[in-house]
């Protein structure tokens, strides 16, 4: 047997996929296992998971469960556009910054970069890139691609997404949500999936779940099932067709069954409102906050020599080293004694750091 | 909580990807849950699985845990050889019929294919595509990928990966093993892995488990460092880099624990031997097999008509349908019971063909 | 002044690529050059040449001028399918052997390759490898490739062409000619190039003029407009599209004019006639040929070392040295007397070969 | 024969691709002519060519000539770095905006792009995107590409090239010149090609003719041979290897010979002079000038409807549209009264607008 080989205990601010699997979701697995189901998606869990997300999503829904938010982003972005196409997105977008240059290698992608303060496009921003169809010169700019939440913790309301998807389709260009962390953008704005989603304008969707307390499960859904070509064959031969796929797609499942999904989307987004707002009611100097905190990140500028020295006792990640910018991440299984020990720790470290002006 | 949608009493013939999650695969994963661990592979367990498999394949191993079979088939030929490189390897191979053209459509490679009668390549067949090397004109043959067990369910000795190892060495090629079911190979052998790996002159495997009763997970195995480049990024840009990999390698390493994936080897290949055993015992008119039975698959010649009956009360695959061919896989759940329920199907609906001569 | 370097009276049999520009080629770049015309194709050269090819080919006709061969078909190709689609084909087409993995590699296509005795596909050998439609682990057998003349050589009739075209448009797949040697197959029939290639079925063309006595110009040709998707975009992506069009153009043009393309072209293979026939008439112990002279290719087999010494006096190329195949091949500008001095050179040096028995 | 078709005596402003070719690169192309030489680069012009080159820019330098720029730049790039390199250039590079993709889709290149005011890269702005070496997310910086003269009509002193090269080099990256219109900066700088070019550190070069007065011809030139891998592969298989490459050598060596590409180079530099100097003497209201003229190109400020009603008068390009500016390019035929007649134009419709306020 497989002896447990980490401290079981130890939570960090690193990242919501430092964190384990919500037990739950190994109810779920448990649940799918034993016999036979036919492999790559012919099981009775993947037939359910269709129900489910047209349930949720409308009924031209389909799902195609996938190994990870990478697999997803590129799978979905493949099917939406020729080998000619462009994707309009942030400069901080995961697709251009964190996935090594995937969308680039493995589908020859084109991204369109528009830097952002708050790493959320508009249709003005857009409009920077979304210029040049016909001219056989320029990458067709094919393809829009938002993140909810942001990779900087920022949220799209329901009618940003609204404007941004009427710009995008007036001008002939499909929508794409990646949306790694779309549990959190719902708990946060307090709407059904769909409303901004589907409702909204949202061609097709990144549905995250990894990072939600899955042990590693998303999907490519699509809404408009006309702005996609060859989804099957796209995410075999991207290699993101799981062969025992029932239990990808139990994973996913589970996170409709008892409202798990939004539950723990709600705790992580409130263990962020809690550390952010324990420094809001009593502020530190020379700790300030880059971001508005509208899911489960905070983001916050601080010394690099104390954010070292925090760090020595909670984990995290620099954002920017340069500019003194760090993220802090909360996950479903934070609890509010780790917020609370944390900011403690902040507080203390903070402590001694030498009066002068800091940046 | 998610509930149990199927049958977990039924299991057939078609595949071992039908047969779900080995409950000692399912403590593993609780094992390894709970807690925070560094993501995309600097957690223990995956630490842990770099000194399990170095003490099974040699000091010099790097283990690169990825999602599926094709995924490591990829990742580990790209590896392999630069942009303008080929990979010589069986017409049946995995890589060159069931992936979806992967291999050329995320990483450009050339398949330079040979015809087998048993899916086995030989120096002899390899030479008749090793050519051409420094002709720009020519796809560079610069890697044999063998396949253990073979699609056709056959064995490679020691001697006889050692044999093409040597020949491909002496020509500059690498030598890269597809083994999604080398523990069934293990078993057939009775031999340790690295005697027919990396003591056999293999460079890179691709280590297989979720045939072998693994929820999902496979690793690139790397025996010789110098015969690849750039692994953590190719691994990455494939999309086949998991965030919470803990639990992949947790699965690998539950291969390794209390002998399970040798245990489950072994009994898959017993029953396809017990199955094929009882036609060798009491034939059949009718009812012929087109290759040895030497692992987990039975190959057999019989009328279209008889499969298809058969089918109807059990399930498995038709190989060639033009051919009369159909393939029956054992697995590490199948049970004696299985089988002789199996082979009574079979015998009965083989006595319904007319009794004319056939194929 | 650029001095000439070479010894412009040398010629021989190794390829028809090894000889120059017709000089009325020469004399049609002069008459294109002078003044500004619209870059990247928008000249009047352009223009003149789609009013010549749908007068030649049929009123849809649409011509896309590219650098070279390879450049045509895999630019062709890849405007026929989607990502996931696979192309069927001879295993000795160009487009398999010659381009260094370009389809592959440039636009991951999957070639799935046929073995042939003479270089043609027939329907029952295109069957071999259309199936799996649908299938998403099999890539998707979209379009038949075949060549006319083939790398053999041989000849399709228009009737082989049209029973080809018959068999993949009913099976959904398009039809790819590539006519690097178009000419010599017009040449050969004595037909109208449409004859065998827009009324026989073909979709799209590959057309050829560069072996036929232009610098440097092919053209992917277009029938049928629907088969075809984003052929400028294409183009310009794969690197193929020239910024002085005009000259391409020009040269193209230069085939039309007065007959040049054919008359070219029954020059070469009249070469090869009076090569071939030499020794039908004449027989030669030790040499005989392995494919029929149906153009302006002779494939002669003969003892290696014979083969070395004549190539000491004339240069040509082994085709497959391992079953002593050698290819004599003709161009435009090849002359009786370089015909006759060579049967003279292959006689006399067959002469010196030991008089036991040569394969 | 060809018959001319188009207006000779025509000449505008658009691109120094709407010119033709100079006399003298047609003697060149005749006197290459004649006779067999060996194809795909064994003839005597591709290797007069590199002595040539070895004597321009150094001994190790190693000359592959190919059909156009952007086969020049993806091959250059491509032979740079291993699959998951990134190329750091400005947004306005040509590789970054008109090559519709080419380098992203052919070979999968990621390029991460800086925001410059003039077209010019500094030490500091690569800084901007020079980091995360080692990290497996991001696309590793390898390689930095410049270009030289700018897309935007601007110059690299050898001592700005130099300490790019510097950075670059200090941090593990090759240098890549784009050097579509070297000559026009040779021309310019009045110093000899190597200085700022293999003597000021660059590694690999983009070097150019077409834009020069050749039919079509340009070359991947490296310099330190340790910085490329399988340029003969690469060059083939990216569809950018001539036949009859004795042609293309044969233009590229009339550019060294009587100081033919200088020569042109300077011409169309001091038409741009004396284009930009009639404004600077006696300037016109509303028409402004949004970069220095360092080479052969003007790029002008003017109301868009000014713009139109000179451009009906002689042709020129947009370059932003929404800014209200154009480029106006100066070619090795541009003559004096090329430019005398267009400035009077300009002057003349200029003189239309409204005499309010002008951006």
């Amino acid at each position: 047997m497989v002896d447990t080989l980490h401290d079981t205990e130890y939570r960090g601010f690193a990242s919501d996929n430092y964190a384990g699997v919500h037990p739950e979701v190994i109810d779920a697995l448990t649940a799918a296992n034993g016999g036979h189901q036919v492999a790559y998606g012919g099981d009775a869990y993947t037939a359910r998971l269709q129900e489910v997300l047209r349930a949720e999503f409308g009924d031209a829904t389909e799902a195609f469960p996938v190994f990870n938010g990478t697999g997803a982003n590129v799978v979905a972005l493949t099917s939406m556009m020729p080998r000619w196409g462009a994707v309009i997105c942030c400069d901080t977008a995961h697709v251009n910054t964190d996935e090594g240059g995937a969308p680039e290698r493995v589908s020859g992608l084109k991204l369109l970069t528009v830097a952002t303060p708050n790493g959320k496009l508009t249709p003005e921003s857009i409009a920077t890139q979304a210029w040049g169809w016909g001219d056989e010169h320029r990458a067709q700019p094919l393809t829009v691609s938002i993140t909810q939440t942001t990779e900087l913790g920022t949220l799209y309301t329901p009618e940003q997404v609204r404007s941004i998807a009427d710009f995008a389709h007036g001008h002939g260009m499909a929508v794409h949500m990646d949306g790694a962390r779309i549990w959190n953008a719902a708990a946060a704005l307090g709407v059904p999936l769909r409303e901004f989603t589907s409702d909204a304008g949202v061609d097709v969707l990144s549905f995250g779940g990894t990072k939600n307390g899955l042990l590693g499960a998303e999907a490519v859904v699509v809404f408009d099932p006309t702005r996609v070509e060859g989804m099957p064959y796209l995410r075999k031969l991207s290699m993101q067709l799981a062969s025992k796929m029932r239990f990808t797609s139990a994973q996913l499942l589970a996170l409709f069954a008892d409202g798990l999904g939004l539950r723990s989307a709600e705790h992580a987004n409130a263990m962020a409102a809690r550390l952010r707002g324990a420094f809001d009611a009593d502020p530190v100097d020379g700790l300030s906050f880059s971001q508005a905190t509208e899911a489960n990140a905070v983001f916050a500028r601080l010394p690099n020599a104390a954010a070292d020295r925090i760090r020595e006792r909670v984990r995290f990640y620099d954002w920017d080293r340069a500019a003194g910018l760090v993220r802090w991440m909360c996950s479903w299984d934070t609890t509010e004694a780790d917020v609370d020990g944390f900011v403690t720790a902040i507080r203390e470290e903070m402590a001694q750091e030498p009066t002068t002006l800091v940046s």
